[in-house]
């Protein structure tokens, strides 16, 4: 490492030879796959980036000249280039964060981890700049499949009739996280096989003036066209065709595991996870009804839904790329249509798709199906938690939203939400907690579960914060009290038969979620009892955002402990 | 309107010769414009595409071949065609809502009054018919600007990689509301000037088929076009080119006015109202200040920012177009680059850009104003009701979202969130209310206003329910209850200093909100009380979507008036 030691700022890099940035690339791009082999990471997007990165930092004038990424799991070159090398040194990985921060460096204009976002932020930057009367460039560093989410296209047509200076680097690597899916693809294809000049141009169609380059992973090339657009007078997009994974043989052959590598100390648990109930119930389904379909954008492999299994389900899967509120407002057409679609995400992008939620779909009745993963408190990147998600979804009208305890419990709700055809149904995917057949019976949808009875305390916990309640229970035993348990299953509506049920020998009623208190399932019982001689203790997460904290460290800031609620109750009781 | 009074079903323009289906057209132009003089509604919109929605019903057949249409501002000759005539009937005008609606005819596939949601919609439709094995034609009829939305780019992308039958009727009126943003458009132009011949095309860039058809609004050029693609086995685009307002000499020459009309009683009441005190607020702030800028997207109009009051901010003023996403993420970069942006909205279509709010913005807590009209119970078109708009935004962390109940509080309050450097600030615009100076210290921004002290009950509204909170009061005093009155201003917050100095002379908190009550700041309150030995009463919507019922009722229904809130109070105390 012995250039990428040298480099403390961009400004060092000015002074190197252009044998020197080709060896800080090889360097960079070996540091990247021993980070990635230590701790796991975003592998295949960064290898790609790493000549592309240099040279941006090379041609421009950071932070000076503003540089946003999109998605921003393409910016590991950037942090090791921009003062945070340790990033890439073992015994230091964790120090930054995986993504942009806007807290950790004036090069980071943004936090960003959801994609299509770069062009719409970077344009605010731009009309500071046209405001202020500056002339710093602005460029934003677009790809890996963000063009077809709807913001970006957005952000590109806005930007188009700016007329001032704004660059963007579309970072064409052939990929999405999984492969591409869109029309515009075979536009993007047309471009690389014409060497740029064919006339039917996405970009120029939408108004950019449009340069390309063949060769993304050649430094030479690179600085010579960012060398050519640098203080351009009006908007330019820079295509830029690399490889993904370039560096690691595996990560080339097979790009879409290559996105994300796992630690070499990685060893899969052997034991049957969630995802794998989902998939092997899926595709059952779809083999004794034609009209079932899974639907996904753009991250199938984040729930183990491989080509193999994909190729298996043939046309009863869609991948609609990374285009989530489209792929809302198709499942309410589908539905409404006859088929029987069921679209699973992870809860961090769901939150995309409020109003497709709640108008395209709610709205209008349709009884699609849509299986939320990772939702729940997360304490890792807060743009990848899915702490909030439940609060969006308890209160759009017209919803049912369950968060089951298990797996069996889990599989019921998912097989009558499929065939029902009264209303839009999601379910929170639990941890893989098998049990003895399941309790719930979804015919009586707005039922809790009462799974022990006993007097003066209950404690209510949905989804995976059910087993705390249960701990809780246990808790409150040893001090010689014996709680009603109850799982909710549901966690959009009141049972208020249920409820009201316990008023009679119960002083103390606790909820607990996996999710933010505000706007959760625990302030709707707060409430229904507001008038009731009852205390009512939420429990659940704090409004705000965490990042990389541990896990215990933050359940025991918002006393999410068995010892802790029991301590509440007893104090109140 | 012989021939209108024939037709109780699209089956019934089959048997129609030319000249009658010409006829029709004039029948159903001339009852728009009565329509729109009686009661007001879109005009311009609806005018310039009744001949192509009389030639889409002689030549597809609903409801079997699904049509379905963007915004749905511009249904008003589908409904009439569609066994809805009443709809353009005097007498009965308001039998039928002015959106398509899924529970009022077969014939509406979807309930839609947000844009940019067809192709999506439709192509769900499109898919569950491949599932099925069934032929029925796909058509989304979109236009008026709808395409600058970032759904309607996810749904083409797509659509455009079907490979079955899909129908995109793109009706270009050269307009959005306003005149039309985005570099887009300029290709659109082009298009236009060259008969749709040019070589760089949008739509084709996206993947799809192209057809153009210039005289959008001659019946046997569209029938011929319309006939053309029938049936057709992959996607196409039908780009019709028709004239905003057509038949209405007013709604023709002034076409940003003339989308919606006002009935020929209306006579301003000449007040000023929010809209105004807004205007001249942000224009002297914008005089002042270079950095200042007023962002909106596409509906300049509903506030009252006319072309002479846009031309004055000049630069200081974008619309983006319907491009609400872009919009939120545009004003993070521009307060990110140090200018101050303000964001003019309606509640009801900052819905859509949740995860903007929550990513874009609130995590990089960059200090950018969003102002939110029409915020409140609605109780007209679901598509427009900004009644859960309070309850998306009090649930987001790091936004600071306050709801003035007066015009001096909530220009005192906007003042300082444009100078402030550190937070997202949210404010929801009063109605007309002044009063003799502000009250509000926005330096200690989470701090209710005790209006009123009293004992026993203490009334907290926010926002426009702040007078509901105050005339309970005077009922309640009416019992000999001198209550307690506060004003809380923010709602995205507790201030647990003021709510933990009523406890000791107070039996009764009530929290009235104009909003809907789930997800709202009474749950809140009665979550931060729940441990506490005092009564919460929490009053704001259920969680329903609410069409077209008058406000009395429905605010009986939620028991918000001074009378039934006192009874619930006395009830408790």
């Amino acid at each position: 490492m012995k250039i990428m030691n040298q480099v403390n700022s961009p400004q060092d890099l000015k002074g190197l030879s252009r044998e020197e940035l080709k060896e800080l690339a090889a360097e960079i791009r070996e540091a990247i796959i021993r980070r990635v082999d230590n701790i796991g990471g975003h592998l295949g997007s960064n290898l790609g980036a790493v000549e592309a990165e240099i040279a941006l930092h090379y041609v421009f004038d950071s932070p000076k000249d503003k540089i946003v990424f999109d998605v921003s799991h393409q910016c590991y070159p950037h942090k090791a280039l921009t003062g945070r090398r340790e990033f890439l040194e073992e015994g230091t990985y964790r120090k930054y964060i995986g993504f942009t921060d806007h807290r950790e460096s004036p090069h980071d204009s943004f936090s960003v981890g959801h994609t299509s976002t770069s062009v719409s932020l970077a344009s605010g930057l731009a009309k500071a700049r046209d405001l202020k009367g500056t002339s710093e460039n602005v460029i934003a560093f677009l790809g890996d499949g963000s063009l077809s989410g709807g913001e970006a296209f957005e952000g590109l047509d806005y930007v188009a009739e700016m007329g001032t200076n704004f660059i963007v680097v579309f970072n064409d690597n052939e990929m999405s996280i999984a492969e591409p899916h869109g029309g515009i693809y075979k536009n993007i294809n047309e471009l690389r096989r014409t060497n740029g000049t064919c006339e039917l141009n996405l970009f120029r169609a939408i108004g950019f003036d449009y340069r390309y380059v063949e060769e993304g992973n050649n430094i030479d090339a690179l600085i010579e066209a960012f060398a050519a657009v640098k203080d351009i007078d009006h908007p330019v997009v820079v295509h830029i065709h690399t490889e993904k994974g370039l560096g690691s043989d595996w990560a080339v052959k097979d790009k879409e595991p290559g996105h994300y590598g796992m630690p070499k100390s990685f060893k899969p648990s052997g034991n049957k996870g969630s995802n794998e109930y989902t998939r092997e119930f899926l595709e059952a389904k779809a083999a004794a009804d034609p009209t079932v379909c899974v639907i996904n954008a753009a991250t199938p492999s984040a729930f183990g839904m491989n080509k193999a299994w994909r190729d298996r389900m043939g046309r009863q899967f869609v991948d609609v790329g990374i285009a989530e509120e489209h792929a809302v407002a198709m499942i309410s057409g589908m539905a409404k249509g006859g088929a029987k679609p069921v679209f699973v995400v992870n809860g961090t992008f769901l939150q995309r798709t409020y109003d497709q939620l709640m108008q395209d779909l709610a709205l209008n009745e349709n009884p699609a199906v849509i299986l939320v993963f990772g939702a729940g408190i997360g304490t890792g990147d807060p743009t990848h938690n899915g702490t909030q998600i439940g609060s969006l979804l308890a209160n759009i009208p017209g919803i049912m939203a369950f968060a089951p305890s298990n797996i069996d419990d889990y599989l019921a709700l998912l097989d009558w939400a499929i065939e029902q055809t009264e209303t839009p149904v999601v379910i929170h995917v639990p941890g893989a907690f098998p049990k003895n057949g399941p309790a719930v019976n979804p015919a009586e949808a707005i039922r809790y579960q009462v799974t022990k009875s006993g007097s003066q305390v209950a404690l209510i916990g949905f989804g995976n914060a059910y087993r705390l309640a249960e701990a809780t229970a246990e808790t409150l035993r040893g001090n010689g009290i014996e709680s009603t348990v109850i799982d909710p299953v549901i966690y959009s509506a009141v049972d208020t038969a249920t409820i009201d049920g316990l008023l009679s020998d119960h002083k103390v009623i606790v909820t607990i979620e996996d999710n933010q208190k505000d706007g959760g399932f625990g302030e709707k019982i707060a409430s229904y009892l507001g008038a009731k001689d009852v205390r009512v203790l939420n429990y659940g997460a704090a409004k705000e955002n965490v990042c990389n904290e541990p896990r215990d460290i933050v359940m025991k800031r918002y006393r999410m402990t068995p010892e802790q609620i029991a301590e509440d109750v007893l104090g109140v009781l």
